[in-house]
């Protein structure tokens, strides 16, 4: 038998016989990505488990679909063996190994003799050396990249800036490498990210973003999809998802991102964050580098409602309050885009609330349809000429979505205005005062491994939902209030244009959602 | 009983009774970092195991004073436990929990029930959140941080510039937060930065310094110390600490340093990496902040002879091989500063090789205190005024040498030069063309729990070795061939000027260390 694999230095128990070889087998295994034999490593009884920083798997099932999607580990050295036996049957086995790359892991196993006499792991938790950084997350990050310029209420915070914005020294690499490649250092900070170093806030870094922030799922075909801490697995949502992940994983405290069509919202929804749109026009653009500049809005994301207004507060051009009849009015036809488990989460919800006034709203299919034209021929407007210079510098979702914006015509432009502007107005007399309450997202965080057709599905419907607050220019909060198939959604605000503030201290004030601690 | 730090979703097997109230309870102790009940946690035969991204604990007694040094864990909410009940008196409880400032946490125990009937912790686990970044390994990182400006030898390598070398659009900090704080950015890459660029490489990041590059140790007052993965919980060795340690993790694959009295074959030797200190002059130096510019030399630290070989080929300005005798020199005089763990190491090396020539070297004493001197008179010209300007600015360990440096005269500056160029002129006279063989620390990592003291015996046996490459500005290697209390050692070759190369080439001849797979 080859000793590749085996441990050598060994303390604690005499490990018995057979088990010091299963070790070794599965270290083998690992390193030649021999799937069937890993598969056999585990215990097959739908029990196994097997974590690591990304989460933790459940049953042999899941932890062979893991493995096919990952290839092999690296070579390693096993440095330090510990063998402790609990039982006739159970051995735990403490390993330290060496990877050729650099670094340490460990890997913790207990392992059970099985009725055919083999050793297998019936428990595992592995840990492998430390990354530089998230690179799914982070284009560049610093201890800090930006150091504050001023002292205020940020005092202590950290920014992690979508890579929309510029920061004066450093390329605006709006998620596409051809594009940073070509971009120049910027001479000065956008207004948004100088206004928060202003505060007393530091950047800590530079955030990823979906390519040219027309997507909403987080995807990027170039740097990958970030992590959500609250829903392992599933998307973080976009496109200010380096700024979303960075702050739901604690890495940042404040995410500064933009909204053209939820880009705030749904990660926010997604990852359990407190997310806002600002009033368009209220936070000053320069140095932003837009999408749709009708519906392109700066905000903010953070884990708590304060932090939240706070980085509002210090950027809004327009803090003062605005007071309003503070009635909440609810578009029952939106929820018939929402899946029953949000419809569900979010009924329950307001049933804590003075029963809002109804209003009927726009009729979506068309509203979907104009926003998304306006949206696109902006974008094309913005874009088309480089993009056409690079021609294959874009992933295939955004690539298919720019391609098709370059088709709109100007005649279906000025119409789908002429249609926006007319649901505006509706929209402005129908919700005068009032705040709209909806979920953030019509689902919670779809999983990283669907289908294009179910992406592009939950796509229109959620876009249907947020471009409301995009057509009026009202600004829009998602609150992490409600809960659905044990994962968080957000609960939207959308008030009157100027109302920024107002709507955080108001979800503050409806409580945490049901079932959450 | 409170409900802080019961689990919320329990899967698997039901508990025993008394377990999720002894999980309960350690949770909580945690939390209020209450020690006694965290020792009482574990079980009491010295044989409980605690894991981590840092290292392995054995044992109660290491786990507690792990504890005494961490202070409490951040407020958690366990989110899921899994429970496998594999005999009686053994329960495997698999946890996760989600910190209050974001990302999650998960944690393996294998919990044993006692003979006083109380559940206690066998084995642990533990992974909490991923953190942006290590900052005592890095400022500022990115993906890349600067990208490649040519293709060529070192296509697909990443480099960990120490923050003393100019990187355009960026300040230098030479390690000390009050410096960077005044450094405006660069304008143009140092000439050994750019060079790295040409040849294909990105700059991963700006990694961290001891101040102003004025010790050994690795251990920054402002910024920590960075780990030493091949020795977890020992000193990382200086000063191109963050360079070093960016490379033992694998988080980059060359290191760029500097090396004045031994800063890269320091942090080489403790770490098993290959370093090397380049010929002085062979490198041009423009963009580097000095410390002693008589002494001062550039070289790089990685994992590999081959990717050290190729930085260093593309940065030499005089890479044409040099031939020479060949023959292997040893100064026995210099062993007796060596610990003996590394004396037999190395002495049972040089079994291996060809006898080597004996020489008798220079007064050691006198050789040291002469170098010390005029380091010391450099260093504080270099970097006086700026200091005498920031009484404060300085850690207490390099605020004292330079103190101290502040006292040095002119006379005693002169009278220490004198020495210094009879000991180089003796020993180029007794090296001739030969190759001294050396160990390149008289010591292991020490323990970076170690006195101030211990470490300055530590630091002056260390230069009295390393001292002897920078009086003669012969180019120095260290190779990661010795191995002493079972840790790396590296084993220096100090060679002729411009024979760099050569030198990486013989270590790779000698082959790997005894006991080393």
């Amino acid at each position: 038998m080859s000793s590749r694999g085996l441990p050598r230095s060994i303390h604690g128990d005499v490990p018995p016989p057979g088990l010091l070889e299963a070790f070794g087998a599965y270290e083998r295994a690992l390193m030649d990505d021999d799937l069937p034999a890993l598969e056999d490593a585990f215990v097959d009884d739908g029990r196994a488990l097997r974590g690591d920083a990304a989460g933790l798997l459940v049953g042999r099932e899941q932890i062979s679909a893991f493995r096919g999607t990952r290839g092999g580990v690296p070579a390693r050295t096993v440095r330090q063996t510990h063998v402790r036996q609990l039982d006739p049957d159970h051995v735990v086995l403490v390993s330290v190994n060496e990877p050729l790359q650099g670094g340490r892991g460990l890997v913790t196993q207990v392992w059970r003799r099985c009725a055919d006499a083999r050793w297998r792991i019936a428990v595992a938790q592995v840990a492998g050396p430390e990354r530089a950084a998230d690179p799914t997350i982070w284009r560049q990050l610093g201890f800090p990249l930006i150091a504050p310029t001023g002292s205020g209420d940020l005092d202590g915070e950290s920014v992690a800036v979508k890579d929309l914005f510029a920061v004066a020294g450093l390329p605006v690499g709006a998620g596409n490498p051809a594009y940073l490649a070509e971009a120049g250092p910027e001479h000065r900070h956008a207004s948004a990210v100088r206004m928060l170093l202003d505060a007393g806030a530091e950047v800590r870094g530079i955030a990823r973003t979906d390519e040219f922030a027309y997507s909403i799922t987080g995807n990027n075909a170039h740097h990958g999809t970030p992590p959500n801490p609250r829903a392992p697995g599933r998307l973080s949502g976009g496109s200010s998802s380096g700024p979303a992940a960075a702050v739901a994983a604690g890495q940042a405290s404040i995410g500064l991102g933009t909204d053209t069509a939820g880009s705030i919202r749904v990660p926010a929804s997604y990852q359990g964050l407190w997310g806002l749109r600002s009033t368009r026009g209220a936070v000053n653009t320069r140095g932003l580098l837009p999408l749709a500049r009708s519906f392109d809005a700066i905000g903010w994301l953070a884990r708590t409602p304060d932090v939240l207004a706070r980085a509002a507060r210090v950027s809004l051009s327009m803090p003062s309050k605005i007071v309003t009849s503070g009635e909440y009015v609810l578009c029952p036809d939106l929820l018939e885009l929402v899946d029953p488990s949000v419809r569900g989460a979010f009924t329950e919800r307001l049933g804590t609330i003075p029963k809002p006034r109804e209003i009927q709203g726009p009729d979506l299919e068309e509203t979907f349809a104009a926003f998304r034209t306006v949206q696109a021929a902006e974008a094309w407007r913005t874009h088309g000429t480089w993009i056409r210079e690079h021609p294959d510098a874009l992933g295939p979702d955004v690539a298919a979505r720019f391609a098709w914006a370059a088709t709109v015509t100007a005649d279906e432009e000025h119409s789908a205005r002429e249609v926006l502007a007319e649901i505006r107005a509706r929209l402005d007399t129908e919700l005068q005062d009032g705040v709209l309450l909806l979920p953030a997202t019509p689902t919670p965080a779809p999983s990283n491994r669907s289908e294009p057709a179910a992406l592009d599905a939950v796509r229109t419907a959620t876009i249907s939902l947020t471009c409301l607050a995009a057509i009026t220019g009202r600004p829009a909060l998602s609150a992490p209030l409600l809960e659905a198939e044990g994962l968080p959604v957000g609960l939207s605000l959308v008030g009157p244009r100027g109302t920024d503030l107002d709507l955080v201290e108001r979800a503050v004030a409806l409580g945490p959602p049901g079932g959450r601690p």
